[in-house]
């Protein structure tokens, strides 16, 4: 314990940020076992979800063997594509004035949503790779409708080369949406698309049964840890682990209040501390008076709330009931224990968005960590 | 209206975030006359608060003659130290084991909160810059409380620059912190730091009158157009246009479902539109089924009410009630007359958390206006 109080005596000012890649392998690996033998595509869209594509997509693909992957933009896949030379990119937006360079360049396929960018995609489809195309079975987002695939002649419909679509609902087990879209799925793959690979489900779908698996699966925010079957414990292994230091710690008097527009007031006497974290990092707002910051008490870890609101650089707790609290150590924000799902309950969203606005944070000292 | 229908017709995918650096100085300067003869200071935390400090900063320093900046952290002041070189950078979160070569390097301004961190810098005082102190007065943040202040000796004293404080709840006019700490501010002054220079405000505290101005106001959101002193119409420019192309139009029919989770139904036979942004470019997930979409209508813009959830890449909008809208038109998120504080309102939170999210996208095309 002499060690550990030396230790903590310092100053720290600066949030760390650690992404666990060997776990994030580990997650993609189990995946792919219990998907195969459909494809199993991993989705680096949004900065891999903030994790960081090129991190991502050069470990699946050098330690999972991930040749693969879908981006929204092509733009975000020209920034890896070098890192995955013989891999496939799926651009899920599709192709467009904008973006068509890139295609040329980097051989990319479009997923093709809608007649006219099928009739753009055609104006200019020398030396472009063949596309994929997103039907529309019920999220009523991308997708060509029933009435636009009648209107395709076969050698449109030849020129695919994957069918794919999305579900609306597949983090819950009962959703009526989940078997209707199936259905439609297969009614319309049978009709109009016998014999081309398809892809139906992405790391939600993967949890409801075999018959979701098609030829490929996409599979996004369960490689990163994020449980995508909440109905039971998550089978994925959390890879985020995020802490800042405390800055400085005080005695709140009772009757004080404490942050922005005075929102908490101490009943009693209390003990606070300064965490040099805040929603410039990604910590949100919501989590004013409601989230908890983590602190190590011996072998174990104790919560202390969040009081008064989050500000942009800073979040203050309430560290009464635990000991030895000084500037200099760390609060841990996400960890194995209070996971990116457990923060988004507190914050009133879900684990997907905390990830992409935390991810972005530029503050952070970032640290991948590749072996446990 | 025949060439507006040709240059619509074509396919385009990726949002598009404009920033209007000639406003901004506008609003710099405008504060900066308010605000005279205080010195201006410009906050350029959080990457400028998401706006894009290196190019803030540039602008402030060459076009306004910005001399003085405050970030949060080293890391954040050191990208841009280079683009004002006989600039003073003040640190807001301090200085620490973490952050010492970076204030030995660039000779940055410690702002130092409490009795350990004024230990650590004494420790490591040679060659550093003089250090300003916070004093806290109500916010029960960053600060040294009255306990702290007594026993800081003569010497100790007389080492700071500049003596600062920061306002709970300046946004709202009458507010009883407001006075509360204008009167620890003054009191705390007179007593312990008489002829040094001092700061209290930040943007929203200069329109709280000139007693509140001291000799230095940081001037960070309003500069960046957002309404400080929301009490009143906004008496600053709005920097920010963000816009998305729609990738595709819908029929959706009676009784149809829109989204993750199935969360809107469509009572009547309605148009959508499908429109390439989402959360993973910082449009909130709260502003599912109440955020808006603008289009252009002739000479007018009218709103299309988002429906359904906010995804990763996309929102859906209800644009039954809108003439000519299809691929390739431009959707407005964010612009004059649906401001940040408007979109922050819809999203139940406040601007500075939208503008520091959005303004970390990677996926935009970004443009920085620097003529009207």
């Amino acid at each position: 314990m002499q060690l550990f109080s030396k230790l903590r005596s310092s100053i720290l000012t600066q949030p760390i940020l650690e992404i666990n890649l060997k776990k994030l392998v580990e997650n993609y690996k189990q995946l792919n076992d219990l998907c195969a033998p459909a494809v199993a595509a991993a989705v680096i869209k949004d900065d891999a979800y903030g994790v960081g594509a090129k991190e991502v997509v050069r470990v699946l693909y050098e330690k999972a063997g991930c040749r693969t992957f879908f981006a929204a933009h092509a733009l975000e896949a020209c920034e890896v594509a070098d890192l995955a030379p013989d891999a496939t990119f799926f651009i899920l937006q599709g192709i467009g004035e904008d973006s068509l360079p890139l295609f040329q360049k980097y051989g990319f396929v479009a997923v093709i949503g809608s007649p006219q960018m099928l009739a753009f995609y055609k104006k200019h489809q020398k030396g472009l790779a063949r596309p994929a195309i997103q039907i529309e079975t019920g999220l009523n987002r991308l997708g060509f409708r029933r009435e636009d695939l009648q209107k395709l002649s076969d050698k449109d419909r030849k020129m695919f080369c994957l069918v794919m679509s999305h579900l609306a609902a597949a983090d819950e087990q009962g959703h009526f949406m989940n078997s209707v879209q199936l259905k439609n799925f297969e009614d319309l793959k049978e009709k109009y698309f016998k014999d081309l690979p398809a892809s139906l489900s992405a790391s939600d779908g993967v949890f409801l049964g075999q018959n979701f698996h098609f030829d490929m699966v996409r599979l996004g925010a369960a490689v990163y840890g994020i449980n995508t079957a909440p109905y039971r414990p998550n089978q994925m292994q959390n890879i985020v682990t995020l802490k800042a230091p405390v800055l400085q710690t005080a005695d709140l008097k009772k009757g004080e209040f404490v942050g922005y527009s005075a929102t908490y007031r101490a009943t009693t006497n209390r003990k606070i501390a300064i965490v040099s974290i805040g929603y410039g990092d990604g910590i949100k707002r919501s989590l004013s008076n409601v989230g908890k910051v983590y602190f190590k008490q011996g072998l174990k870890f104790k919560e202390a709330r969040i009081i008064g609101r989050v500000s942009m650089d800073n979040v203050i707790c309430d560290v009464t009931e635990l000991k030895d609290i000084e500037a200099g150590i760390f609060g841990f924000l996400i960890f194995d224990e209070y996971t990116l799902d457990d923060m988004a309950r507190d914050a009133g969203t879900i684990a997907y968005e905390i990830l992409s606005d935390m991810g972005k944070g530029k503050r952070f000292i970032k640290k991948y960590i590749s072996e446990k």
